[in-house]
C-alpha cells in the first residue's frame, strides 16, 4: 500500500513565500487558504498547491447595501419585560440591543408585523391598544392591567453582521466599516449576489476552491448595549425572518406565521425548545430556500470549472448539512471547526459531499502565539488531536487544516514538528480507514425531538462552547464519537410507529422540558409503549439526567419501569423508599477507580423497585441504576461529562443494556485510556492510546482471549487482523 | 408577683408510689398520667394531683369490633403499577401490602366502588373489562393496551389500627390480639362509642381528665408485606373513606367521589399535593362530621365534671384544630409531642382551648434510657428544651409534660436534676409571659394552598421527621417559631383579592409544583399582580426553594421580577448571563461567619437583572438575592435549614424586605446565639442563650442602643422594659 500525500491545508499569507514552501514541505500540504485578515501574494498562489479563497456572500458590500436599505437582513427581537404600574406601560423596546447592530423597522407596519403581549396572562394586546412612537423607541400600551408585564416583539433590521461585527469589536477595528448583511430573498440582493460571484470567478482564476463563508443567513447573534454578547443560538433561524419571507411561507405553507413563532410564550425559539409544529415549518421553508439559492452559486463555481466548500458555520443557517436539502447544493465539500470528537463527527459524517475537512487547534491568532507560551500551544495541539483521533478512527476527515497567520506559528519550531508528527499520522490513518467502515459492536440512538437533522449537534448552544448546563449530556456524544459502536440520531416521530430493526440501544438524555429530553412527547402513550415493547423485547434503553421526563400517570420519568429510577417532585414522598443501598460492584463500574462523575446533580432520584440494581449514589440520590425488563434492560445516569472513565461507562452501559455482557471482551483494551479499532476491510487493527502516558494495557482479539501490549504516549499502533485474529509485528 | 405552681404532667405507673411523690415534689408537677404499657395503682390516683387517662375511643375492643366486621375502617389503596404485555393484564392487587393490616373490600361491589386505570392514558378503564378473583385478590383487565401499565384503586378494610400495628410490631408484642378500628359513621360503633364511654366514666371516677388519643380516624398510615411502613402522610384522610362516607358526602355536597379523588392520577392525595376542589370538600365534610361526633364525647365527659382534652396525633384527622370546626368540639385542651419550635407552636398557638399542654423529649422509654447513655439522654433534654424555649417565649405552652416509664428516667438523676430545673423555668417563663402578648416587630404570612388551617404544619410528611426534601423548608418555621415576630399561615385563595393590611412580609417556600410553592395558583394573574402591586407599594416578599414556580409566560419564578432570579431550565441558554458576581457584602448576611447552608440544592438559578443584589453563590448557582421593587423589594433564599446562622439571616430578609434594616438594632442581641424578646405589658425583657456555652452579646434597647452583657451556658436573663428603655438588674 502505498501512501497517500497532501491533505493538509495550508493557512499563508502575504510576504510569507520561503516559509510557506518549508510549511508545505514539513506538514505535506497540498493546498494553500486564506482567513480573516490575511490575503494571498500571486507568488504564493503560484506554488503547487490547491488555492482556497474564503468568500462571503451576504456583506462585505455596504457600497450596494446602502443603496438598498430596505433589503437589509431582519430579525425578531423581544423587548425586555416591562411593568404596568398604571393603565399605560410604555416600553423602551430599544432597551438593552446595540444600535450599532439592531435598528426598529418602521418601514413594514408595526401594526401588521410587531406584536405586543401581556406576558402575565399570555395574551395578545389587540393593536388598537398600543402605538409607537418612532422617535423614543417606544410603544406605549393603553388600557394596560396593572401589575401584569408587557413585552414588544419587534421586526428590526439587522445593520451590522453578528461574526464581523464580532471580529471588528473583539479586534478593535475601529473606524472600519461595518458590515451590512442584505438579504437573497430581496431581488437586487439575489441578483448582485450572482452578479458578484461571477465577477469575482473571472477576476480568481487562480482560486481553485471557493470557500463560502457561509451563505446568506447568520446563526441568531445579537449584542447588548454594552457591546457584549446579548444571546447566541447556533442553530437559531432568527436572522433569516422578513415580511418577503413570512408572505412566501404562507404562500407556500397555507397559513401565516407570526412574531411569536420566533418569540414564543416570551422565549426566543431556541434549539432547547421544544419545536412547534409551525417552527418545523419554517425550518423545512427557508432550508428549501437556501439550497435552492445556494445551489445557483454552487453551480456557478462549477461552471468555471472549480469547486465550492462551505464553511459549517456563521451564516449557515439553512443549509444544515443533515437536512434533506443539502444534496441539493452540490457543494463539493465541507469544512469545519474541530473542538474534539463530536464536532469531527458533526463534519466527518456530513453525507453528499466529496470531501470534509476539519480545521483544527490552535487557531494561528496572537492570544494563543506569544511568546514564552511554548507548552500551552503544544498542549492544546496534543489534546486537540488525540481528542479528535478517537472520532477520526471512527470516521474519518479526508482533509484536514488549520487557520489563521502562518508566521505566528513558524516561530515555534515544537509546535511545527509536532504537526508534521500529526499530519503523517493522519495520513496514514487514512490509509486505513478511509472509505472502510469500522467494524462496529452494535448501533446506538440518540432520541430526542431533532432526531437526524442535528446529528452531533444535540445538546449546543453555541458550537463547542460550555454551559454549565449541557457539559453533563455533551459527554455523551464525545464519548460516543470515538467508540466502536455505530452512532444515529433518531427523533420523537421517527419511533411512534416502531423503532428500526438495525438499532439496538436507544439513549434519551437532557433535561427535563427540552427538546432534547423530549418534553410533551412523552405523554404520547405510543411513544411509550412502543419503547416499552422494544426494550422488553430485548434492547437497551439508556437514560441520562432526566430521560422521558413529564409529570403524568403517577410519574415524573415515563419510562421509570425500564430504568428503574424516577424523580421525586414530592408528590410521593409519603410513600417509604426503602432501595438505596448501592451494589458493592457492578459491570458498569467494574473499570471505576474512584467516584462516578455525574457532572450537574438531578436533585431526589431513588430507585423505584426493589429489583432496580442500584450502581451509584452521590448526596442521597441515585447516579447510577439498571433495571432488567423483560429481555432488555434499562440504565440511568445522572450525567456524563466527558472523561475516560464515563466514556468506558457508556460502553459497559451499552452493553449491558443489550445483555450482551461477555461480548464486551471482543476487540477490547482493559485499560480504560486506551482504544481499538478494528478494519475488517483492510485487515486491520488500530490501538490507540488517548492520553500522553505510557500505558500497558491487555487487548482482546474476536474470541476473547487477551494480549498484553505497551504503548507510548499517545501512540497509535497498527496491527492485522484476520477474521476473529490479531496480530502486532511491533 | 407570685410564683406559679404546677403546671408539669408527670406520667407514673406502678408499683411507684414513693418515686412518683418525690418526682412530684422535684419537678413540681400537678398531674399524673398513663402511658401506652402503663396503667396507674389507686394508691397513686390518690396523690394530690389531677389524674389523665388515656382513652380510645375506636380501637381496643375487639369483642365489639368481631360482632361488627362490616362496620370496620376502610381505605383506599393502589396496586402496583402493572405492565400489560398482551391484552391480558393480570394485577396482584395486594401485592405488597400487610395482609394483617389489610382486607379486601369485596362486601361492597368492586365494580363499583373501585377503579381500574391505564395510568399510560390515564383513563379509567371500562368495568365490563375487568373483573375480580376474589380468591386470589387478582383484577383481570380484558382488551389491555399491550406495554401500557394498570393499577387498581381497591377498596380495603383496615383490620389492625395503624398505631397499635405500629407498637405491636415495634415491641414485639407477640399474640397480643390486634385492635381492630371500628367506624364512628356506622351505626352501632357510634353506639358503642357513646356508652363505653359512659361507662369508662361512671367506673373511673378518679380520672380528672380524659386524654382522647384520639377519636376516630387515623392519619394514613400502611405498612408493607415485610412489616415495614409502606406509606405515612400524617395528614392524610386516606383512612377516613367508606361507602357509607362518600354516600353521605354525595347527598351533602350534591356531587359523587370515586376513589380517584384520593388516588390522584397514580399518587396517593397527600398534603404536597395541590388540593383539588373535591379533596378540599371531602375534608371539610369530614371535619364536620368529625366535630359533630366529637362534641358528643367530650359533652359525655363534661357531664361527669371532667376535662377532656385531645392528643394531637393518631386518630386525630378530621380534628384540625386550625380548622373551622375544631371549636365546636368544645376540648378543655390539647395535648402534643413537642420536637422543637415548629411543634411547639403548632400545639402552642391553637386557639379555641383553656389549655395546651406538650409532651417533652425524652421519651421514658428503653432505647434513650438504658446503662451508660447518660450524656445522651442530657444532651437529648437540653437540646429539646432548648429549641422549643425559644418558641415557648413567642407563645407559650399551658403546660408540660413526659410520657413512658419514670421508673427508668429515675434512674438517672442528672436528668432528673436538669428537669427540675427546667419545669421550674417554664414556671418562671409564664409568669412573665402568659396570656401577654409579646412585642412583635412585624408579621410574616407563609403562604401555600393550605393556609391556617396547617399553621405550623407546612412541608411535614410525617410529625417532625427529617426527609431530605423538606428539612430546607422546616428551617424557615423553626426559626420564626422563636423570632420576635408575629407569624401567620395564609392559602392562595384568601389573597387574590387583596392582601390582609396588617401583613409586613410574605413567604413562598417549597419545592415546584406543590401545595406549598403553590404549583397551578401561579397560573392566576390576579394572585401574580396582587402580590406585585403590594410589594411594589412597600412590602417585602421572601421567596424559598422554587418560590412562585411554574413554567409561564418566558419564566419559571413567576415572581422573579420581584426576587431578582429566575431559574433556566434550558429555554433560556442563548441569553447570556453576565450577573454572576456576589457582593462583597450585604445586610443579609453581615452576620454571617461561614458559607451560607442552603440545604438542598435547586440548581441553575440565576439573577435576571442587572440591579439583582446577589448575595450568595454555591456551584454557580444563585443562593440569596435580593431586589429592589418599587417601594417594597424581594429576597431570595435557596433552602433554610434550620440553625442560628440561618435564623438570623431570615430575620434580616425580614427587615431587609421589607426596607426597615435601621430598625433592626432595636431589641436586639448582636450574637446570633442569643435572642430577645419583650413583654410590654408585664414590662419584662428576656434575653435567651440558646447555646450551652457561655455567650457575651451586645443587647440593644428601642432606641437601638446597645449594652453589652454575658449569659452562661442555656441562661434566660430577666430585665425591665419602660418604653425603649431596658435595664438589667444582673
Amino acid at each position: 500500500m502505498t501512501k497517500i500525500k497532501g491533505r493538509v491545508t495550508l493557512p499563508s499569507q502575504n510576504n510569507f513565500y520561503e516559509e510557506t514552501k518549508d510549511l508545505m514541505n514539513r506538514w505535506g500540504a497540498d493546498a494553500l487558504r486564506d482567513s480573516d485578515g490575511t490575503k494571498l501574494d500571486d507568488q504564493i498562489k503560484d506554488l503547487d498547491a490547491k488555492i482556497y479563497t474564503t468568500y462571503f456572500v451576504a456583506r462585505g458590500h455596504n457600497e450596494f447595501a446602502y443603496q438598498h436599505l430596505d433589503e437589509m437582513q431582519q430579525l425578531y427581537l423581544m423587548s425586555d419585560y416591562t411593568l404596568a404600574t398604571e393603565t399605560v406601560c410604555t416600553i423602551d423596546f430599544m432597551n438593552g440591543f446595540l444600535t450599532e447592530q439592531i435598528k426598529p423597522d418602521y418601514h413594514h407596519d408595526p401594526k401588521v408585523w410587531w406584536d405586543v403581549y401581556d406576558r402575565t396572562t399570555e395574551t395578545r394586546v389587540d393593536p388598537v391598544d398600543w402605538n409607537v412612537n418612532e422617535e423614543t423607541h417606544q410603544v406605549e400600551v393603553h388600557n394596560a392591567i396593572p401589575f401584569h408585564e408587557y413585552t414588544v416583539n419587534f421586526l428590526s433590521y439587522m445593520i451590522w453582521d453578528p461574526t464581523q461585527m464580532y471580529n471588528h469589536i473583539t479586534n478593535d477595528w475601529g473606524d472600519k466599516p461595518k458590515e451590512i448583511p442584505f438579504d437573497a430573498r430581496q431581488p437586487h440582493s439575489h441578483k448582485y449576489m450572482v452578479e458578484t460571484l461571477i465577477d469575482f470567478m473571472e477576476n480568481n482564476p487562480k482560486t481553485d476552491v471557493v470557500r463560502f463563508t457561509t451563505f446568506y443567513y447568520h446563526f441568531t447573534l445579537f449584542f447588548n448595549d454594552k457591546r457584549k454578547e446579548k444571546f447566541v443560538d447556533w442553530f437559531g433561524y432568527g436572522s433569516s425572518v422578513s415580511p418577503a419571507a413570512l408572505e412566501a411561507f404562507e404562500a407556500e405553507k397555507g397559513y401565516r406565521l407570526t412574531s411569536e413563532d420566533f418569540i414564543t410564550n416570551g422565549y426566543y425559539n431556541s434549539t432547547f425548545k421544544e419545536p412547534t409544529d409551525a417552527y418545523r415549518d419554517y425550518i423545512d421553508f427557508q432550508q428549501k430556500f437556501v439550497a435552492m439559492r445556494a445551489k445557483e452559486l454552487v453551480d456557478i463555481v462549477h461552471q468555471y470549472g472549480k469547486e465550492a466548500v462551505m464553511f459549517l458555520g456563521d451564516n449557515w443557517i439553512g443549509t444544515e448539512p443533515y437536512g434533506k436539502y443539502f444534496e441539493s447544493i452540490g457543494l463539493d465539500g465541507v469544512v469545519g471547526s474541530v473542538g474534539g470528537g463530536t464536532t469531527l463527527r458533526l463534519i466527518s459524517d456530513i453525507p453528499h459531499v466529496k470531501y470534509t475537512e476539519g480545521r483544527f487547534l490552535p487557531y494561528f491568532f496572537p492570544d494563543t502565539f506569544f511568546e514564552g507560551n511554548d507548552q500551552a500551544i503544544l498542549d492544546e495541539a496534543v489534546d486537540n488531536w488525540v481528542s479528535a483521533r478517537r472520532a477520526l478512527l471512527r470516521s474519518p476527515l479526508n482533509r484536514i487544516g488549520y487557520g489563521g497567520y502562518p508566521s505566528l506559528a513558524y516561530k515555534f519550531p515544537t509546535f511545527v514538528d509536532y504537526i508534521s508528527e500529526t499530519t503523517e499520522q493522519f495520513r496514514e490513518i487514512l490509509t486505513h480507514v478511509e472509505d472502510k467502515k469500522p467494524y462496529s459492536k452494535c448501533t446506538v440512538a440518540i432520541l430526542n425531538s431533532f432526531g437526524k437533522l442535528r446529528t452531533w449537534q444535540s445538546y449546543m448552544v453555541a458550537h463547542a462552547l460550555h454551559y454549565k448546563q449541557i457539559y453533563s449530556y455533551l459527554g455523551i456524544l464525545e464519548s460516543l464519537s470515538g467508540l466502536d459502536v455505530d452512532v444515529e440520531f433518531i427523533s420523537f416521530d421517527e419511533i411512534k410507529d416502531g423503532i428500526p430493526s438495525h438499532i439496538d440501544v436507544i439513549i434519551n438524555a437532557g433535561d427535563a422540558g427540552t427538546s432534547f429530553s423530549g418534553g410533551s412527547q412523552w405523554s404520547n402513550p405510543e411513544l411509550v409503549s412502543t419503547i416499552r415493547q422494544w426494550v422488553y423485547e430485548g434492547h437497551g434503553f439508556i437514560g441520562v439526567g432526566e430521560p422521558s421526563a413529564l409529570e403524568k400517570g403517577g410519574h415524573f420519568f415515563q419510562l421509570n419501569d425500564i430504568l428503574g429510577v424516577d424523580k421525586e417532585l414530592g408528590y410521593t414522598l409519603s410513600t417509604d423508599k426503602y432501595f438505596n443501598q448501592p451494589l458493592s460492584s457492578h459491570f458498569i463500574t467494574e473499570d471505576l477507580t474512584e467516584n462516578f462523575n455525574h457532572g450537574e446533580q438531578i436533585n431526589n432520584t431513588y430507585a423505584r423497585f426493589e429489583d432496580t440494581e442500584i450502581i451509584a449514589m452521590d448526596q442521597e440520590n441515585v447516579t447510577i441504576a439498571a433495571r432488567d425488563y423483560g429481555q432488555g434492560r434499562g440504565v440511568y445516569l445522572m450525567g456524563l461529562p466527558y472523561n475516560f472513565s464515563n466514556t468506558r461507562i457508556l460502553l459497559r452501559s451499552i452493553y449491558y443494556s443489550m445483555k450482551k455482557e461477555e461480548e464486551l471482551t471482543r476487540f477490547f483494551s482493559s485499560n480504560i485510556y486506551c482504544e481499538v479499532n478494528v478494519y475488517p476491510e483492510s485487515h486491520k487493527i488500530a490501538v490507540v492510546n488517548n492520553t500522553n502516558q505510557v500505558q500497558k494495557t491487555i487487548i482482546y482479539d474476536g474470541h476473547g482471549n487477551g494480549i498484553e501490549i505497551e504503548l507510548s504516549g499517545s501512540e497509535i499502533l497498527w496491527g492485522n487482523v484476520h477474521e476473529k485474529d490479531i496480530e502486532f509485528s511491533a
